[in-house]
């Protein structure tokens, strides 16, 4: 039962071909829900590397995206209505919500992995998402943010989450940390990584001005990944022995060799970042000798990672501000991604628009 | 100071030059001791596969053996002598030994991870082995054997002791286990993985003697791995979920690749076996997105390993006779040799002359 | 909507009174169910020790238990009804259930530890238990259980769970573990642990009878509780230092402190047993200087124990006849309280009538 | 073989008697070393609050120390002179050292926890301790120190190694944390929680000076222990749900009790104050229905949590400088014990006389 009349139809960004681009529909419907949803109203959203991939409408984008769908899954807004079954939520609480949609009954979904159940659906990607008005998401879903959180963190949990679950899965509480790429979740790595009490950081990355904030992250030293000797300066930075923690997010397939090439004996690697095709990997030195543990990190942990994101957040220790270099409006995504795509932005935030 | 008195020489299988073949010296020199090491009188020896790929001088030998030395890392016999500095090991107790000897001053040295110290030396490999009258070690890698534990069992400890760490390290108590590969190591693992509470055990192989082995140490179901359905239908035998651990011991590029297909999402992987080169590994579904989490396992731990071997061994449900297919002479060594070769032994353990 | 039409009233064991006894209402008013709800036709049901309790209105139940409930938690049977927006479960099919119902919102609750939720309601403490022809359930407390496995240990999926619970948190695949107490819980933990791996089982009672099923269960060797000399007898058997892991499943305090003695130094204890009172702890000896790890165990994890239970009760590795001695109709409840009360009945499973 | 030559006598503080007090001697005879042993010239010694009970002879004392020894067990210095068999340590190193000299043979020792040795010797309290211008230590247990730590740090390693096992093995990162108890070890480990990326920390104590230098330290807010509403204080400042981690470092009952009260459900506890009687302890509701992990802390671990203690000085997020309140002359004893005795002090760093 809506606090207020719910629009028939909202604003939204649709993937309406099998080809670049996305549309912009003033007048698309507005989602139905089931006894189970929640109706939010959207006010802020992210734009996401895998929504600009959609946007350019690269090989994994035509293999995985159904047309017709309204795309995005980083999000914050207000509860607008809710399904007759509903217990848990009420109308007109300020929420984000995990874009992994569960089926539910399988072991995983049981055993609190429900981000990785076989069957799960992803927001904005198998199903529409929140670049529009209005979202339907399951009440099992939502997740009410904290007073303290302004809109714009509040808007990019989803990715936060990602480089949390990474950084807090391997463990870097006193321990030197590698960060191979850093992307908006490397430098998110890095942020939170220093707050969960890392010992030495380290980053690499080919981009000279996200290395210089990877430094004002709190990394202690940064490498330009084209310079060949990297693995062996950070090798010297530690007793001549290697960091005991590599986060791998770049996908890129020579980082990640030299990344475990740098890496100590029996430590541990968190891998987030995709490489798009098969990597040529030397198992024996790259983990069988080492007695490396290697973590593969999907999504987030549901939910215990939200709660790790609410307390570092309201901790005052985590300082992720400059991470969102840019507001715009909805209208104006063409400009959102044209931003990433010349690598000004490290994040744009897209306000929505409506009454909320 | 010994009981008895040493003599000068002894026999020894060497690796006299840069070519396949081993040379029966009947006369070589006995070691000599340093303060902290202790001279062991070695009355049985296995063969591993190591041992074959020496003795066959293959690409790896060649990088790695210097000529000259005894080779075989395998052992059980009796303290014949020790050091003036050793005190912790007395003469005429039967030992085995760890052959991992690492620096003693490295962070994984003095943390218990020895096994995986970088500048480790291993015995049979890069110094004197155990394949003669008798072998040097220092007194902290030496391990009495209990009374209880029969000879021609003591003298596999080493490879025994890969198998527990793999197993145990894996974690299998209550959860279905794939295993790729049961050559030697495999079928112990299926043998320890049973004692140590796994759930159903899966294994393949190419070899249908191993196989049905594998089901009398106790794997419940077993497969031909030239059938391109085993992953399908290990996935049915768990629910459609596959299994939750994988033991990979094949070092086969296939069977890694199908091992971690047929993995859980969430499992875990123990990888022991090598590869000869590197692997075309698709990261993202075999490990990322799966949330898998892969261990590289090396040697054995210091010495966590040797008690849980020693605890399973004297429990009385650990029972590995029929590992230990052909127990012959030191001087047949070619005869042990071939019989790996023709694939006829899984364990040849020989037996080494001498007043003991 | 239900398959069959459901009657409105229903045989219940009720607590009429703050007294000793229970109540046999032959047309007790049939439990409605809310949308999120589950009715479930109660064919079969354990009497737990708690159920005791109740009956005997002891001094915890005074202070808990709300007059007027139906008693009882442990049962199976099969959906009869289900609310309007339950979508994981189908009417007819047979079921047990997770009798901690967590308030779902709260931070255990969602990191699927709604076992400690500080809002907990036990079924049959709480609220209506399922003495009765019908319980309701929320839905996502329900258990689909496999046809294999057969009604009366279906009906003790409750107290199969706490001891798989706390057998599974200490972790006892090849080490050696004592349990003390070996009551209905403590022979399922001794069945576990022999299935799960452990080395040697140790087992301590006073009830000399317990002990032999102890030893049938898998039990090495078992101790009268009232012999002085038990934690040496237990140490010898340890190589004088004492079992891995301590298994408390008594209550009793003197056996609590025993059992902390005779753990071995860098040991795992695992507590369910719930002594009655606030119990002298010498805290240096018993777990400070001994680096002890102590676990407190409170219900069944939701709902990896529930999986563990499937897959033991699956592998054929886990027999759990003998621990049900008696089954008997509802209506001679009188008769299973009286045959616990005097130490004959292990477990008792009581069949409710209806055609089901 | 020394490098110069070691005078026969040495000064040193010993316990000449059954009684208070201790005696000064000036040419107590120089320690003679076996051949794994390293002679330490003392440069720096701190005095421990054990230390003080020794001094003022209490009941732990009567029962443990042996008349005749020289007491102390923190300390730095050089090495003056090394065993014929001692091969790992060099002569003028700067060193302090592990004081648990574990047997070397038991499973504790071969398994990397020495410090749980069941036949553990302590410098200063089993043997001849540090007060005096040598000490003799086996090589094992020799730690180099790093150049950039300072001679007042370095003599602390001891007690800093107990607050830093306490921290690490409750797991800090990210969760909050309660300090029941901030003497010196609990005031250490406020700030190795703050670096090792604690969320909240709450320190409780009787000593208003040591809360104000808690919170400098890094506690986010302190409460009297006299305050019976401080339990209910920390848990408003937790969403009502207690911190996660406990770490008790009074070893006072009421403080014991409270702080098991406060913690969160599914919280950890890490044990280090040590009552000095038995504590009625309410089992059910501290430990068995909260599922709280408790963990009982003894010593430090060898190596790993020496490794840690040097991690954490090298990064510069560690400031321990303001522990070491008093730095006097190690013939003033008197006086240090008096300041701690008046509570004037935290630490107290004696500085032993010599040419070194």
């Amino acid at each position: 039962m809506p606090a207020v009349a719910i629009p028939k139809s909202m604003v939204a960004l649709k993937k309406t071909a099998a080809a670049p681009g996305l549309t912009w529909r003033p007048e698309a419907p507005t989602p139905t829900i089931g006894p189970h949803d929640v109706l939010v109203a959207v006010t802020h959203a992210g734009i996401c590397g895998t929504d600009r991939h959609i946007y350019e409408w690269d090989a994994w984008s035509a293999s995985r995206i159904p047309v017709g769908i309204t795309i995005g899954h980083e999000f914050v807004g207000r509860v607008a209505a809710v399904g007759e079954a509903v217990s848990k939520v009420d109308i007109g609480v300020r929420v984000s919500g995990e874009g992994h949609i569960g089926c539910g009954v399988c072991e995983p979904c049981r055993t609190g992995n429900g981000h990785i159940c076989e069957k799960v659906d992803i927001i904005g990607i198998d199903r529409d998402g929140c670049f529009g008005g209005y979202i339907a998401m399951p009440e099992d879903n939502i997740w009410p943010v904290h007073d303290a959180i302004p809109d714009h963190i509040a808007a990019i949990h989803d990715p936060l989450g990602n480089a949390m679950h990474t950084v807090m899965s391997a463990g870097v509480s006193g321990r030197s940390v590698l960060i191979t790429g850093v992307g908006i979740i490397g430098l998110m790595a890095v942020a939170i990584a220093r707050s969960a009490g890392a010992g030495q950081i380290f980053a690499v990355d080919v981009d000279e001005k996200r290395l210089a904030l990877a430094r004002k992250f709190g990394a202690d030293a940064t490498y330009q990944a084209t310079d060949p000797d990297w693995p062996k300066l950070v090798r010297q930075e530690t007793h001549n022995q290697g960091p005991q923690v590599l986060l791998e997010m770049s996908g890129n397939p020579t980082a990640i060799r030299q990344g475990f090439q740098t890496l100590r004996n029996g430590g541990t690697v968190a891998m987030l970042g995709l490489p798009s095709k098969p990597v040529e990997f030397d198992l024996p030195n790259a983990i069988i000798f080492k007695g490396a543990t290697v973590l593969g990190i999907n999504g987030r942990r549901m939910y215990e990672t939200w709660y790790q994101v609410e307390g570092f957040l309201l901790s005052g220790r985590l300082h992720l501000d400059e991470i969102v270099t840019h507001q715009i409006d909805l209208m104006d995504f063409e400009r959102g991604f044209r931003l990433m795509q010349a690598g000004e932005a490290i994040k744009v935030v897209m306000r929505v628009p409506g009454d909320k």
